[in-house]
């Protein structure tokens, strides 16, 4: 089955559309290609009506909402990959992702809050190729207020 | 006109002149090159004069001051590359920027702040160039107290 | 002298052996290849004998044991290298290291806390490739309450 297949399989699961492309909130690119790597820009949570979802871990989020916040953010970076490269199956795999958790200072799931990304990307471009190296940090604070923020690095076929 | 002519054009409108390439303040080096991509150490904010700007966002400075420290740094950045590369014209483009604002955990607009480095480097390289993938982040504290610390990938000539 | 070695002597001073390699505490893969370059996961300080250092710097953590803390977390980085590679004489050099210290609001000496991992990579790898760019900043908080966090990415012979 090809990552398009299983993005809509997914998508169908979780009765959501993939939300549109978000253009870019500064001065920056959402996505550099550079060879067979594509480099995101930190991507935030946004419901498909729009909404940016706020909140801190710790403290208004608990790990479950944090861990849906993360999937949304993942589905928005798939967004702006299918935007720039037509199709998501000419992603090869997912190479790094960083996970940016707003967390207080004493929060400590970072990892159980940043699955929710990794867990559909493994689901969409499978174990193995899915799953990348990673790390998890707490934030302080966040831009808008976000829950969590994601950058991911893929390898793509050229 | 060239990244070198708009940089001193940029540096007339500031009234400054470019920083002295700083000195590693720890076990790394500034800049690393592998390749056609070079890898910048996190820098930070430091005045014509080598004095290190302090301030934590949300609390003793704001974002126009922040933004002025963003700058400051990716000037700091460019005195590196300029450094290592002899000319700034042997750069091709900014891959990936990573902003680290030093904020109160209810500080939110580590985007703006940021932005006056992307700025800086859309003024110097074009906007087409100078503008690449991005993260930015609030962090709870920063080396020796700065307002900002920022990264950079820069795509180079050979 | 090889890396090999550098790091049994390096082992023999501090009286410790290699820990084993950590499996991943998520999904994510400990150490991803692509081409000449190893991207490792954020590594988190871990005892020979597998307890995980807990502390925030600024609070109940001093710089010293900050820094015994990012070393051990470098000897974590060696020993997924090692399992991966079969020998760390196939790492060239320290590419890029990024350390996320566990911080209160106040403290500023995260460089001399990631420093404890800069230092071992220089005496295993020699300081000329031991000594890559860095970043260094204050995470509000760190996955299972770490005081330190590291990535590091490497030049391998493939």
């Amino acid at each position: 089955m090809s990552a398009e297949a299983r993005l809509s399989a997914k998508l169908a699961e979780m009765g959501i559309n993939l939300p549109a492309a978000a253009a870019a909130k500064g001065l920056y690119k959402t996505v550099i290609f550079d060879g067979h790597l594509a480099y995101t820009s930190g991507h935030l949570p946004v419901t498909p009506d729009g909404q940016i979802l706020k909140g801190k871990l710790g403290k208004d989020c608990d790990v479950e909402a944090g861990y849906q916040a993360a999937e949304l953010t993942a589905l928005g970076i798939l967004a702006t990959m299918k935007a720039a490269l037509g199709s998501l199956d000419r992603i090869r795999r997912v190479v790094r992702l960083f996970g940016m958790v707003n967390s207080t200072a004493d929060f400590d799931q970072q990892p159980a809050v940043t699955n929710g990304a990794s867990q559909l990307f493994a689901d969409v471009f499978g174990p193995e190729h899915g799953i990348g190296a990673r790390s998890a940090m707490g934030a302080g604070s966040l831009p808008l207020g976000v829950p969590v923020e994601i950058e991911a690095v893929f390898e793509i076929e050229q």
